[in-house]
């Protein structure tokens, strides 16, 4: 792993400032005020066209908000204005060795900013992207694989952006066949992007394409997630992304991966969960386990994801329960995407997973 | 209450028959199968225009659903046809008596199906609730009061059709500043709405509107969710709104009093969570709440609903936090929107609630 990824000479000294600012606005107030707070807190203020709005961008308790804002005026970080509130240039310089920025501005225009539209990102990296997925490889079973359509990794792109989970992010991809990897490093936004997966063909492909489209940033690694996260990888990622196998021992494995590759409080994770392959009481235990590891759900959006037919439909198990045998001719294997974020740091073993994790008796693509 | 809204002859007969061929399916796979999710089968069966589309709208485990097609394939509900399935007049009758029919198409067309749109909903119907809508009560602050923009109740209402939550459905909300049960008798879709509030004013200005228009399925009962909720209505409804205050003890009482208005297992329940009033690790504490009663996260939408700007502005307990004194010129006030499904009967206790239900320490706008 190249050390530039992970490391940033002036990020040191930056947190430290930021976590002081914390502390100060943490003894203020009653109210849980965390250091993600005061990043998306500080985001929100490059983003915001008024005081209100900084409100409404910042998702943080107002309390604790206004305790923050509070500290930042003190420090001669924020002065007051007619129209409301205005970062100051060290205030701007902090957010930038930080490694923040505003995101674009991606909601959709038909529903009041209800729904995102990725069609708002750039055009150029859509087109590159296109190009380049062309020659991506085929699903395969083997692997329990099936990509989604270009519009939902723009989708998932879009929403992590606008929560923060990409600009100036390092970013870990467990499993890729949906290349969002590299959606992710031609977005130009994360400060690193590692995306690992047992299938040889991905990883290849994916270093071709880094290396074609000049993507420094962007590293593929052959990893098998039923052996143990490498240490060089745990706790060193802001954002995880996975489109896991759904067989409640395989999801499970994979987002303990997620997990541990975190750094711990304010680390978010994004993962797709389907009906055609779980039931809801596996959607509660998954709830659950996420909430016993100190993961909070912050977005669960069914019918999120969009899936491309793939070639092995009539080698599925679930081929010979169907009444009548017809190969689909429109997408129809959807799934909800899920977005959480830790709130403590996770107690998870990091061992080794033996025999098979696709298989469980709601499985159906295997 | 009248009689009619919670009772129709010929269900007792179809519920039985459904209950049926549960069972017969139930037998058939080692995978969890609920009434609820038989109704969701039949419902796709009704909208669908292929196979799969049906296993797309069905949101079943696969093989589950397999084995239930089976079953109907088997009693003559259900035949085999060059394009795929077709429900048989028997199975249409049986829909027809359980009050099931298809919800109309409200994806948004930008996005894959990703949003939904509420413009999609039969213009009269938004033209009536508008008009109604103009001589709503104004919001105050003593029962923490702050309605949503029509465009949003058109979408909760949107998203619950599309859900299978509305169609022939008894709806109980609680708590109506949104005027969500105006919007959902307006819509015609459900067999009966009780809504209830302790707002006199909200009371009568609805009682009045459902006289004005007609609608003899929607009845409006003053109620203090602080006195336990009556017999009449525990377990009688199969979905419930509601937007409560974000105290955690206020928050957790409302919904107590929604899931024991559940019929049980197969209910569905809508409710909106802020980030300005309440912090992560409340959600978290929330959603364990949830799942230790019985009930499952099926969608966590944040920004879905956007709030009208009130007048007590000045007098909420946040204004003195601000930095800067300015009142909101644009929508600024935020909600996730949320919708459980329960798996259980919940355990909870009908008892009554003693003093301030309003304020915890992250309130902001009490």
């Amino acid at each position: 792993m190249s050390a530039s990824g992970l490391h940033s000479p002036n990020s040191a000294v930056a947190a430290e400032t930021l976590e002081a600012l914390l502390r100060a606005a943490q003894e203020r107030v009653p109210v849980p005020f965390t250091l993600r707070d005061a990043e998306r807190a500080l985001v929100a203020l490059l983003e915001a066209e008024d005081l209100w709005d900084a409100i409404r961008r910042s998702r943080v308790p107002m309390r604790a908000l206004c305790a923050f804002w509070e500290v930042l005026l003190e420090r001669g970080l924020l002065e007051r204005t007619e129209e409301g509130l205005h970062l100051k240039e060290d205030a701007l310089a902090l957010a930038h060795e930080l490694g923040l920025g505003p995101a674009p501005e991606l909601s959709c225009p038909r529903c009041e900013g209800r729904g995102l539209d990725p069609a708002r990102l750039p055009e150029d990296i859509r087109e590159r992207f296109s190009r380049l997925a062309r020659r991506r490889p085929e699903a395969i079973q083997a692997f329990d694989q099936g990509f989604v359509t270009e519009e939902t990794t723009w989708a998932r792109i879009a929403l992590a952006w606008s929560r923060g989970d990409l600009q100036g992010r390092r970013i870990f991809v467990l499993g890729d066949d949906d290349l969002m990897s590299l959606a992710a490093a031609l977005s130009g936004a994360p400060r690193y992007v590692l995306v690992v997966d047992v299938d040889e063909r991905l990883v290849r492909f994916l270093q071709e394409a880094a290396r074609a489209e000049g993507l420094d940033n962007l590293e593929a690694v052959r990893y098998d997630l039923r052996t143990p996260l490498p240490e060089a990888w745990i706790g060193k990622f802001d954002t995880f992304f996975t489109d896991p196998t759904e067989s409640f021992r395989g999801l499970t494995l994979t987002l303990s991966r997620g997990l541990l590759a975190l750094h711990g409080p304010g680390g978010a994770g994004y993962f797709g969960l389907t009906h055609a392959e779980s039931s809801l009481p596996k959607w509660a235990q998954v709830q659950r386990f996420l909430l016993e590891h100190g993961a909070v759900l912050t977005e669960l959006r069914d019918e999120f994801s969009a899936y491309a037919n793939w070639n092995y439909i009539e080698q599925m198990r679930s081929w010979s329960w169907l009444p009548v045998q017809l190969r689909p001719t429109r997408t129809w294997y959807l799934s909800a995407w899920h977005r959480i974020e830790l709130l403590e740091q996770p107690r998870l073993r990091n061992e080794a997973a033996e025999g098979d994790i696709f298989n469980d008796e709601e499985a159906a693509t295997t």
